[in-house]
């Protein structure tokens, strides 16, 4: 199925222009009749059909919208410290289909890269959507920042990676996981390639962030949010702990 | 710390010849009494000093070997099948990372590429061999095949990651790790691009695998066996189900 990403709110009737009405007509070339299935990146999707193409753009008419039902429950947010290279856009495509809903690009005293150009930024968003429309989100996660780990702000939980935390992430993620049964939005912070300092991690634990160890072998800068995510969003639910002690958390 | 792979067994003294011997003398110009670390690739390490440099070779002195503490307890294999470009180097890099004991490559219906230059085969296995020195790994996981995947042989636990499969990963996994107090080998079983075909999926099934989905969103064939290790070594431990899950499991 097509997936196309159409401006909020999902109307009845859509005139795309630009690059996704090029991408509709002359890279898919997408005749009138084909089906698509519209995502508003917010979270809503609507059943499509092309109902007329011409060279100013592409006309669609969609069915009511609905909230998807392939968006994670939980709000996981991730805050990653910039790297060096390309590695921020595997970071956010990895982890746009996890199902990460935002990312924030985090500076740190250790970093190499210290400043993000807005063309990156830009590109990162793009990373952000492209991996979106493919794997069949229908929110596009933000992609924000960079700002100074001190001044990273999140709501719910904080957990924040730390080799020398002595509590591993499965605990500390599924005991967040087993307590709430509406999940609260979780926020995971890792940071660069050079680590974060023990300072920086003391004042996100001030702060009220937990801390949790990724095992004994060293992850590389961007392997780390990957597996945090992977742990948050598929590894921790519930479901994670077998039919016996995801009842036990119902019952609280 | 500097870490150096010396072939098994670890002598008391070690002379290093050809691409060891160069990195540790040309590449990072350690010169005699540095220290370093010496890795097996078969899971043990020891303490070392170098104690001799000249053209020929490098010279160390090694303490006692003894098991590492990072290798992870669970025995888990990554069955992948074939990718298209440098994705499979990609993988094993992070699985690696993530404590995967083994590779084994997949020929499967649905691929785009069949078949594995012996050239790439070796070049895989360097990648291990490197993300093991760069994260601390005493094991260097092997990497073999291709095998078509009807004749995948496995030890213990097959899990393998299908859409189409009714209970998710983290349920499938975190019940393995609940059942057993020393956990048994699992091989983590994932496809190309194109998916595995529903035969595919079934006969592994009638085989004695179990399958599991990862979420509703659409991994790519490079993310999923990233997730399914992460899950099956980071997420799903007794640790993950919080202290009275973990408590019921051991009770048994």
């Amino acid at each position: 199925m097509n997936r196309v990403r159409v401006p909020a709110p999902l109307a009845e009737r859509v005139t795309l222009r630009g690059a996704e009405a090029h991408h509709l007509r002359d890279v898919l070339r997408l005749k009138v009749g084909a089906e698509v299935e519209a995502f508003d990146g917010l979270g809503n999707v609507a059943a499509g059909t092309v109902a007329g193409v011409d060279r100013d753009g592409v006309l669609l008419e969609l069915a009511p919208a609905r909230p998807s039902e392939a968006e994670p429950t939980r709000q996981v947010a991730v805050a990653v410290a910039l790297l060096k290279g390309d590695k921020l856009a595997d970071v956010v495509r990895q982890c746009t289909e996890l199902g990460a809903a935002a990312f924030v690009l985090l500076v740190t005293r250790h970093a190499d890269v210290t400043a993000l150009s807005p063309a990156k930024l830009q590109r990162l968003a793009r990373v952000a959507e492209e991996a979106s429309r493919q794997c069949g989100r229908a929110r596009v996660p933000s992609v924000t920042g960079p700002v100074a780990i001190d001044e990273l702000a999140w709501e719910g939980r904080a957990v924040v990676a730390d080799p020398r935390a002595g509590r591993p992430a499965a605990a500390v993620l599924g005991e967040s996981a087993a307590a709430a049964s509406a999940p609260s939005p979780l926020t995971l912070i890792s940071g660069p390639e050079g680590g974060l300092a023990p300072a920086e991690v003391a004042a996100l634990l001030e702060r009220g962030a937990v801390a949790a160890n990724l095992g004994p072998l060293i992850l590389r800068a961007e392997t780390a949010p990957v597996a945090l995510t992977a742990v948050a969003l598929l590894g921790a639910s519930p479901g994670a702990r077998g039919g016996a002690p995801a009842a036990l958390g119902e019952g609280r």
